[in-house]
């Protein structure tokens, strides 16, 4: 679903709208936006910084929105402080995505003992069992799964394929992308004394706050005995995994193929990119920056920045990932030092 | 679905379930499990080892199953050897995930060639194609899909959205979490003369057997030409890939994100940790332990403890780990040494 | 659904088929295919080169598909230049894929404005959008959701559970396996004055060209403004993510779990193996080898080789790794060396 329709604005308006000055023909009429270099007479695009104005001369874009002080000559122009943070505004007004019919499809499956909002949607094949309740303007798109009791806000998309398993709580304005997991069960088993492993208890639920956005195929599962939580406002890319009885701080964003490990708490603000692994019971401190494929291992401090695996201060990662590619050189300089010496020289298998 | 619900039990009873001494009234109410911090009088907890003491003492919980000798005066309390398997256990009785009841959702479409017990349940949306067999007590929960020619035994289930492709064969208790794919097709490809890949055979099945668990979005392809096999209690976590034709061995515990290539054989009782990668056609021995993020490169023996990427063994990884971090201040090191002996200097770019 | 069915086929027709010449009894019947070991008089096998001839002498298999010049007596053989090829070209012809019949299952859900081509097939409750076109003799698996306005070829399978997002566009040929989402929203967020996140555009599509198959599980996020673009022929595996804005080069090669984050460009004919990371913008040369695990910081010329994480040359990094297990043993060396020399001794703390 959600597809996309142009809703055309005047210049004069998409100004007003984001509260900016313009210039230009006040009754110029956008009707999408694009790229600097895909850009028509009619769309909108925007102009990162200075060092592009020789990319926003060229384009044909019919406005642009700017940083300051960017002479464009007399072309229509907003000018802001936040080109990119404006650009997102008006795209959302400009390229809205087009709210399904509320409603339940003839061909949704919704148990009798669940509550939908009238206003929400419930699309083609999607199952809503007793016990749930769905909120006004909320999303359900064609074949999402909504289990017993799960609770969801207002206005929040449940993305084709997608699955909250029972007794999950969304709040409002909550995004899951598509195929994602929601409360899958978290991966905790005891040896039993003839050695097989049974499962230990996973009676929590995932609690995912206002404005999450969780990515496409990622699964959280939910705690063992309390929940896991997702905080307001965090954003988790693609392919993320979230063990049971993590805690991701408002804010936080994690890039895709992440996997945070049992009970991991992530501060607020944090930032961790694609395909770190983080092992269990580890605090990752607020507004941490943690770089790409890093494997952390004890915790990360407030505002550190770390790479590596195991980790490293982000200035030693950098001296240190330099110094590997010439790592064989040293074992040579260091025998030829040895052999001057007359020291007893060792050979290399020694040491391993 | 499995909603968890309340089975209540007395003290009395529930110790002999476990078959463990209890001391306290006997009669005493049980209605569900919790952590030690948030358990209260009509809960049971768990102390895992006298390092708890003060957390249990502090603890509100109504019982607790406790390691022998543990004093907590006259509160109620059942002694075991291995508490968490004790809770586990207790965990399943009291807070029993209810079964659906048995028989074929409205909104499910099975095909009149399939076979389903009618004990079995099937959910709403879930597809059961022609020639496949589903066995007493298993749940098909909402939208799963069992493909053409399936067996699947008894009591196993079959989570939201999960997809067992044509002829793959589940033992019994087998559980598949939402959104995993079983028997998707392996990833093989043959160069023609005009250098376009044309598609190998992927013509084997999967097989789990009885007691395996498969994580959420986790992809497990079938064999080329013969099986991929996952034997009798082995435990696989979410977002794992296990590729064509790869055997993974009893009770083998994988966690989650690990990838194994084409044909990995691992060996009963191993443990891999999360974000592991293994190259194809290896062999991982029984009992060996395999360090989070590990890369792969060659067979690991029994018993074997392996870490990093290329493996180490696992003291070798953390002494080399550790020298990670000091490695750019060798180098200063021995150009200090070079200069003294009034060695050549080599510059650092020459060995690179 | 593609249940593989037996079509028995006579050593003289396969061999015209294959365009290949062969020994043995012309009327020979053969029924499948199976690997050297498994196979009976009933089916066909292949020998990869002459070092398998001791398994090809043992072999009972009915014909065999060999390399020139090798010796099996009088057995039934095609003699192939190519034997791989040939056997994968054989085996797409004995063990056909059953297509399943055209035509609307009545358990599917297709909105009165999508056009289906009357002999597509659409599975049990498979959702078919409004807008949507889908081309002849393509399959809709079970459960699979096909959104508005996509467009979808001939002769494509979209197995069950994959879900193509709206617009997105499949050439003819196109394999998407089970669980893969194609369109998801890009991961892209600009910060506000709050310090809280909003969506940036995500209103580019994804498109893939002829031939292109996606692995079960696997992400492919729309472009932000331009499409996400997976060129003819490419091949990727399951649980990869592609990011918005990236451009997949024909016949490029994926392996598992590997990422690519926005705007990165793979050319043409490159190999990426498991369970590798590129962070954003970069450019992996046609013809490229990036090893398993390899992260990648910076571009990749045309036809290099590279491994490690950082990326080295694979010579360099076989090099590198190596010396890795070894490195604990250069600073005692080191130290032993500078007591000899009287220089201050560093204390291994100082450099960290």
């Amino acid at each position: 679903m959600d597809e996309i329709v142009s809703q055309p604005i005047r210049l004069r308006d998409l100004a007003a709208l984001l509260g900016r000055e313009y210039q230009g023909d006040p009754d110029l009429e956008i009707r999408s936006v694009a790229s600097l270099e895909d850009a028509g007479p009619a769309d909108l695009a925007f102009v990162r910084s200075e060092k592009l104005l020789d990319r926003a001369r060229a384009s044909e874009a019919g406005a642009l929105i700017v940083p300051p002080g960017l002479d464009l000559g007399a072309r229509a122009t907003i000018e802001s402080p936040d080109p990119g943070l404006d650009f997102a505004r008006a795209a959302k007004k400009v390229c809205a995505a087009e709210r399904p019919l509320p409603g339940v499809h003839p061909a949704a499956s919704v148990d009798a003992a669940a509550s939908v909002d009238p206003r929400a949607s419930i699309g083609a094949g999607a199952v809503v069992e007793a016990g749930a309740r769905i909120g006004a303007e909320t999303v359900v798109e064609a074949n999402a799964v909504i289990e017993a009791d799960v609770q969801i806000g207002a206005a929040c998309r449940l993305a084709a394929g997608s699955i909250v398993r029972h007794g999950c709580v969304l709040g409002d304005r909550v995004v899951v992308q598509a195929g994602a997991v929601i409360g899958s069960d978290g991966f905790g088993f005891v040896k039993n004394p003839e050695g097989a492993f049974e499962a230990a208890p996973q009676l929590g639920s995932v609690v995912l706050e206002d404005d999450v956005e969780i990515g496409a195929n990622s699964t959280i599962d939910r705690g063992s005995l309390g929940p896991t939580r997702i905080r307001r406002g965090a954003k988790i890319d693609n392919l993320v995994h979230v063990a049971h009885n993590c805690e991701v701080g408002e804010d936080v964003v994690i890039a895709a193929q992440t996997g945070l490990s049992g009970s991991t708490f992530v501060g607020a603000g944090a930032m961790l990119m694609g395909q770190v692994g983080a092992s269990g019971h580890l605090r990752i401190g607020a507004g941490a920056f943690v770089g790409p494929r890093s494997g952390l291992h004890r915790d990360v401090k407030d505002g550190a920045r770390v790479w590596g695996s195991p980790q490293m201060d982000e200035k030693n990662w950098h001296r240190s990932a330099a110094s590997l590619a010439r790592l064989p050189g040293i074992f040579a300089r260091v025998r030829a030092l040895e052999r001057k010496l007359g020291l007893r020289e060792t050979r290399d298998g020694e040491e391993e």
